[in-house]
């Protein structure tokens, strides 16, 4: 299978790199250790937490008081890019597990219920798909369940952190697989600086897969931004945005919810999936299309069979029942954001 | 408003208090402490697995590798029962927390999820249900739940420990106000034993908030319990039990329902929902009808109104939408259990 095209994205104006408190530290890229860090704030492991020894725990001011912790078998890469701390551990039973600034991005057990639900709302929801730009998503996960879409042609991806991506052909090959996709063509560089070059109408799709609005990420939770992918969708073209969770952030959801009001003139929806390493077990996704051909994102149109794609690969998580009942929400977010989508 | 019925339950076989390997560990029920626990296992609370320094974790041979820890604010009860270790604390963003034999049974700020979605889903599939009996459910929440139904006449609850009545009452008003209902009637007993004494066809559902099958609630997991269930119950009757996450016991979950199916001559369903403080973020459900009128569990015929109910005490959680949605299973869940319910 063809490697894809990588173009290194230097022409258009990058982020700069955040000012790190740790720039001290030393980077400790591509250094296996067998022993785990035991003690808090070990200088020689920035982005573990390791408050329980021989443990990763997720602190964070995004979910302050609690913390959900994986047992550590092996730290197998440890790195500092110009945007993050990159950090993949062997856990005991959640299998491989990348973290980026000390937050879990994906484990390999469960994987699949983030991957396969930001990709296939969306995709499922609008006949014969055939251009998709993938904003973040580095580690190729997005882009696999892309790929499973016959009717895409076109499968573009900025990613604006290399090491994510390099880490991910390294440690997660059955997710970053997606990058083999003759389709795919990777741009590194900043997703919000992409847009704005992007001519008007281009896709029918756009996947935000990001991280936190705390970090590298904090733009793409933005008006402007979502402006440009306004703009960059054909009439009736739709995005699909990792939107927080309904327990810990509804006040963040309750402003995209009102940023994407103003700027889609389409259908808006907010749907959430179960993903057990997930704060509170579970993440929101924000669903959004431009003027144009109605969208009911939740009657799939474009139903994804669970046998017929990649019969190597089945899907795991996602059926066309889960894509409407992710729409269903609990009484307390349906009266904070239920009359603000439709 | 009445206190509930009290029946001590003397006149039945109980089942025996563990064997504890703690036995010699003094009891402290009652006793308040400013302090929190900092070590591993403090024998002076021995229910508290304090591996984070000031938190509470949550660690157990049920879910390996990974463990959910709440900030502790303060120790509010630590007692041992007969049964069990029993612990209340004051968590610094969940509220207040109950934990039995070390695990996270409820907190204040998640409990309408579990509570609401275990009573409901149930007594919404059924007209007009009249005799209510839950098994467990000591905190008083489900029949808080229960109580909202006002066609339900006589509610009969069997909880085993009456450590878990009073702890409830004393820490935990807004669920223990359950018991306040005139229409319920307690006894502290053996479900078990109990059940074998209910006249055949007594309630019209039945309601197991059990814990996990570790500890004093194993028999709520084994066939004998779901015969006894079933006689209990009218024809067309129904039982929700609680039934772990698909995510970490698809073999538990493979057994119940193998089980049901060999007892359980009407309808056989599962469903989930999402509670941020179980392990995995979500906990599962078994709900079945015996022989007799039908009943379709997906398609609730007896909605209850989020804002016609206990004014006061509006649905946090269940509204008739996600009642539906419960029962949409993830695809390699499906796969395991769909052909097997119905």
């Amino acid at each position: 299978m063809a490697a894809e095209n990588v173009v290194e994205f230097t022409d258009l104006p990058v982020k700069r790199p955040r000012e790190e408190e740790e720039e001290e530290e030393e980077q400790t890229n591509g250094v296996s250790n067998d022993a785990v860090s035991t003690l808090p704030n070990d200088p020689q492991y920035p982005g573990i937490s390791a408050v329980i020894p021989g443990w990763f725990s997720e602190i964070s001011p995004m979910w302050p008081g609690e913390a959900h912790s994986l047992k550590v078998e092996k730290i197998l890469f440890q790195g500092k890019s110009d945007y993050q701390n990159v950090m993949v551990f062997q856990s005991s039973t959640y299998g491989k597990v990348l973290v980026l600034d000390g937050v879990i991005q994906l484990t390999e057990r469960d994987e699949c219920a983030y991957q396969e639900m930001i990709t296939h709302l969306p995709l499922c929801s609008i006949s014969n798909p055939k251009k998709v730009l993938v904003i973040g998503g580095g580690d190729g996960g997005v882009l696999r369940e892309v790929a499973r879409h016959a009717s895409v042609e076109k499968i573009d991806i900025c990613e604006i952190d290399k090491m994510v991506v390099d880490v991910s052909k390294q440690f997660f090959p059955d997710i970053a697989v997606g990058f083999e996709d003759p389709r795919v063509t990777l741009t590194v560089g900043d997703g919000v600086a992409f847009l704005k070059n992007v001519p008007e109408g281009t896709y029918d799709a756009v996947i935000v897969d990001s991280s936190d609005p705390i970090g590298p990420a904090q733009e793409l939770f933005e008006k402007p931004f979502f402006a440009s992918v306004a703009k960059a969708l054909r009439p009736g073209g739709v995005v699909c945005t990792q939107a927080e969770s309904i327990w810990l952030h509804m006040h963040i959801i309750e402003d995209i919810v009102a940023n994407c009001r103003q700027i889609f003139k389409g259908s808006i929806n907010y749907a959430w999936t179960t993903v057990p390493t997930y704060p509170s077990g579970m993440i929101g996704f924000m669903l959004c299309s431009t003027e144009g051909p109605l969208v009911d994102f939740k009657h799939p149109v474009n139903p994804i069979n669970e046998n017929d794609s990649q019969q190597s690969r089945p899907l795991k998580f996602y059926n066309s029942e889960i894509h409407t009942a992710a729409f269903c929400l609990p009484s307390f977010a349906k009266r904070k954001i239920g009359s603000k989508t439709n």
